[in-house]
């Protein structure tokens, strides 16, 4: 039987600076099913302490790096149900690997690993553990999301013929790494970001929601990564065409130094009879453009959206909600499986949960994206 | 000194089915200030409980009545630290009375009572009780309605001339009250609701905002209140003219029967050198339209806007917040006045949040609006 | 049987300095059917023959005054087929009756006359010519408002139950009409431009509007004016609360010192089952809100569209049209009608074109706001 | 002297069915400088007659053929004084050659020809002639797209670094060549069309936006074509990298299977400082986003627009101009430069209208995409 408490979170990552701790935080615990109890929200001591203060823990429970938290916390009766992973990315292998081989199922931020090779690894280590392993892509919580993935599966839209996928940012469009800025710096570097900057950073999320909304997988890439700002180690432009398992091709671009944009993410999925396009900044409407009818807005929480998408929301229409309800939907359905898991033993996503599947297909994206570059020619993926 | 813990909230109402309960429980937790531990969520003790269990509280602690909850709290070594009231209109006043009179301060959903008699009763209680009370006027949370605020306050519109609010809905389209549409019934009915229908569950609101953004105070009213579905007790659409302080002429327009219409509430300030336009539905924009200029769109979370706005937001530009992020701000306002109570005894609250004051206001405004449409005519305020 | 050339145009007003002038003459021709051949476009002789050269015309035909304009045409063989009025409001009048005297059928420009008893007047003369009269209220050329009206008439959105309609221009927020521009120099003169500012210049445009697309008529007016800006003589800001004949309320908000604002019209229609949202700013796109359903957003040229909105565009979908296209409508209109009375001398205008009867109806609203306001009370219409 | 009359326009294709030709007539005469007065409108001498009648024409001169025109015309002392060519792609050439050495001047539809090579071969004429010789890529005329152009050549966005242009319609989402669609059957015709389909029709468009707005010139391709409906001859969808001459990338994507898209072109210009977003659809508005300071929108007529873009609108701001508009613009710049020409015998077009070298480069991008898609490789412009 279910548990009758909230579920315990230790976090690793997320100290004082860090724009995704906080987000986590919140995101997990907005549903009421989980409470952050623990962390190592540092690599450095006080300022994991710091960060134990903030969120109002029990000082004992602020540790200094992840893996005394693992250790502890396996020895409380009151232990930790899960780790959450909020680190840079170089992080998310090796502190996922120990908490699942210390029997803590994971939340991890994306993308999965640093490296394809890394996220192979640790597909088979979420295999071996028999533990629930979420990712967070976030724009797979939105309700709108779920509403195009529906509609596409539901046939109504014809065969999928093309895709466009954009997200672009612009904070990059001066070389602020070079000047200390945190967010910047571990994103910038390929120590800790891996081999793809923007791409890595944005770029899968681009590719997630591809795959996520249209069932569809990529079969072959055509990219184009480029330095755009002069000294950047990494990319910080990207474009590439994407060839489906059904034929159609998709169109990739995200960006870093779209000088004036703030998180532009859109989807743009083209069928035989119609189709949709979403934009992340106004989330709670859809397009939906048929061949032959009116265009169609469709908001978030009306009636007449699928159960898919109606399921997510939490407010009446016209009540917006936004980038912390979504990622709050990834916690929901990772608690509910959770739960699951403690009661049966049986570790099973929800097909709507981002799971290490869709973390070894981003890192291979990745992968494939760069090596399609230099080669300035299609790569099978 | 600041407490090293989160607050302690007890909630009046919010129990199965509610609509407001559940939002103010994500609102007041959202920032991690405060925590849900006590309620008294219906006034059938076992759906009290079952929401108890919804909540994870521990069941000695979700009461069959308030009284019960605030005679038993006041013993508690982990007392509450204030109570919520989200219950129907009418029981807004001696909720919030009794809890004051408990000394525990209140934070109140709107309107503050059912009556403006009540109101003015329950403005002496909270000055006579020296504590925290606050109300939730949820739009005073928003990052754009506080930049609107701050550009009036700091003259770059110039005087304020003309001033345009909205509060449409659609969901009252039909008579729902009379099949047992929860939320519509109690709206619908005198005894619960008070002597406004529409004006009083939103009109209010808009009526709050405008005098909260202009900083100008309404001196007279030419309003007509409608009741467009036959049968229906209370008015369903109003549309009012107000006299500001300063002689600008403020439209009011509101309705429940405005079919197709979600929660549309949009505030227009014109200056003499420029102006404000805002939709709630689009929260994280705010178009500023000059005489001589290109209009600007100012971007939620942006470096250029007023500390003010800032202050209040959580997220980068481009990821969204919504009604729950504007919600949890008064929350949060809330939370470090209490504390400050705590700390000094002295209760004051910060000029953004919501108080007794300006629930008195509206209160008056229902009043105001329904004498004038009686008389069709102007009426002073 | 028609005319195998094209009608020929008089114009009286639309001198060097004016706009309406050339809008006129760009509408007339648009769809080929009507070319400008005549005119006595400015009280000054001088400034008449300069506005002839400019519109390329036999210097012949650019005449010193309409009465002399009027009596050269009579006599030539290809003389004018009718006089088009863009003069300043108080020679609306005089101009119509003398061409209709001289059996010239009239297209004029609104409002049909400077005062309500002027139109009544008119409204006879125009009776005993038999001659075709009509009357530029732009809006109604747009091909979205045709829909809209089909809309409402077909009764697919139920009884008619709100009417929001604005007007919102910015462009008097300052006295400039005491620096000479003179667009504003006349619209400010009660001697030029009759008893109403703003409601008179573009408060008919948006009560016309309200008539035309709903089919119902104000049975009642409640209007505020203002006279915003210091010293100015006439309205520059107006709100109407209308009654209409089905118990329907509108709310009619027009002002010219909206700061910021251009030319923002919009009409809001709220039905039973849904409701009408268009914007003249953004004319090739009309949403409809469902009680119970996705809005829609209907397309211009879409061939989903009503007959009534598909018979008055151009070109395919996505290509937009415009004021002049919209004002072109009624010319074609026009000029089909007064072929039709060429061939049976049966005046008869299609009921989508605004005739006399609009324009006294328009001069009557003017009337009866100014009453109403002064009296501060609603008022018959 | 320049004339005192309006220029005489003798067009070539445009008959009854065609889309693009009473468009030209339309866009022609709207400002009052040029009367359409001759044409050979189809290939067929009863349509052509039929057209003639329809224009309103003298029946003299509606010719069974073009080159039955260009004599007949020659010889009257009121000939025409340019030709405009609305024909199917592959007439383009020949009609502008027999004009040319006839020495008329043209004003010719794009692609200027059907191939590269006759693209080559007309530059040659033209220059040969000495005569004016426009091309009309419509969206040269908007206003906005004068003010992108003026914003980049002012270098306020500092270095363009990124451009995306889109141009996406939903009309060939059916085969309905195969059913005897007129414009879908020319169009999806190698032999009337050329090497391009979408590519050409609407391709060269978004090829020509990006180098008029930006000045830059692109030196290398990656395009990949793709016939999306089986059995289409021609591509129907095209994605292309670009590589501008400052280095800069450009994403242009085009399609005609973009089910439910009407006549979406888009362009947005990234900068170092700032970036530009304009919508076909839309075009009144055009947004400027900084990397510090507030999204503008800048609105058409507006009095801080640059003089570029002002001079070519003809309404106060808010009055929307739309395709027909700017198609116009293009008329009346061409009909100056006829008239300086007609004075001085100097041909020369402002560089504000497409002349052959835009004509060329257009045929060119065909040429080099077609070519890339074939290698699936980058080509050298």
């Amino acid at each position: 039987m279910a548990v009758q408490r909230k579920l315990r979170m230790g976090m690793v990552g997320g100290g004082p600076g860090a724009f995704i701790g906080p987000v986590h935080r919140i995101a997990a615990e907005l549903d009421g099913k989980i409470e952050l109890v623990a962390g190592a929200f540092s690599q450095s001591p006080e300022r994991s302490r710091a960060a134990g203060e903030m969120y109002k823990l029990d000082p004992a429970r602020a540790y200094a790096d992840y893996k005394a938290m693992i250790e502890a916390e396996k020895k409380r009766s009151d232990a930790i149900d899960f780790v959450a992973i909020v680190t840079p990315n170089h992080l998310h292998m090796p502190v996922a690997v120990a908490a699942l081989e210390a029997g803590f199922p994971v939340m991890s931020d994306k993308p999965a690993t640093a490296t394809y090779a890394e996220a192979v690894d640790l597909e088979k280590a979420v295999a071996k553990s028999g533990l629930p392993y979420g990712l967070t892509h976030t724009y797979a919580g939105y309700s709108m999301v779920r509403e195009m993935r529906h509609m596409v599966a539901s046939g109504k839209l014809g065969k999928v013929r093309k895709i466009a996928v954009e997200y672009l940012q612009g904070w990059l469009s001066n070389p602020i790494e070079t000047s200390g800025q945190k967010q910047a710096s571990w994103r910038s570097d390929p120590a800790q970001s891996g081999a793809g900057g923007c791409i890595g950073d944005i770029g899968t999320h681009a590719f997630h929601l591809t795959e996520y909304v249209t069932g569809l997988k990529v079969v072959g890439v055509n990219a184009s990564l480029l330095s755009v700002v002069p000294g950047r180690k990494l990319d910080d432009d990207c474009t590439a065409l994407l060839r489906m398992d059904n034929g159609a091709q998709s169109v990739l671009m995200t960006s870093q130094i779209a000088a004036g944009e703030r998180n532009d993410m859109r989807l743009r999925v083209y069928g035989e009879k119609g189709s949709l396009e979403w934009h992340q900044e106004d989330p709670n409407r859809l397009s939906v453009k048929w061949l032959d009818g009116p265009e169609e807005i469709r908001h978030a929480a009306a009636g007449y959206l699928s159960d898919d998408a109606r399921a997510v929301t939490r407010l009446p229409g016209g009540h917006p909600e936004g980038y912390l309800e979504a990622f709050a939907v990834l916690y929901r359905e990772f608690s509910d499986a959770l739960i699951a898991w403690q009661d049966s033993h049986t570790a099973s996503l929800p097909s709507t949960l981002p799971s290490i599947e869709a973390g070894v297909r981003g890192m291979r994206f990745i992968d494939r994206a760069v090596e399609s570059s230099k080669k300035q020619s299609w790569v099978e993926f």
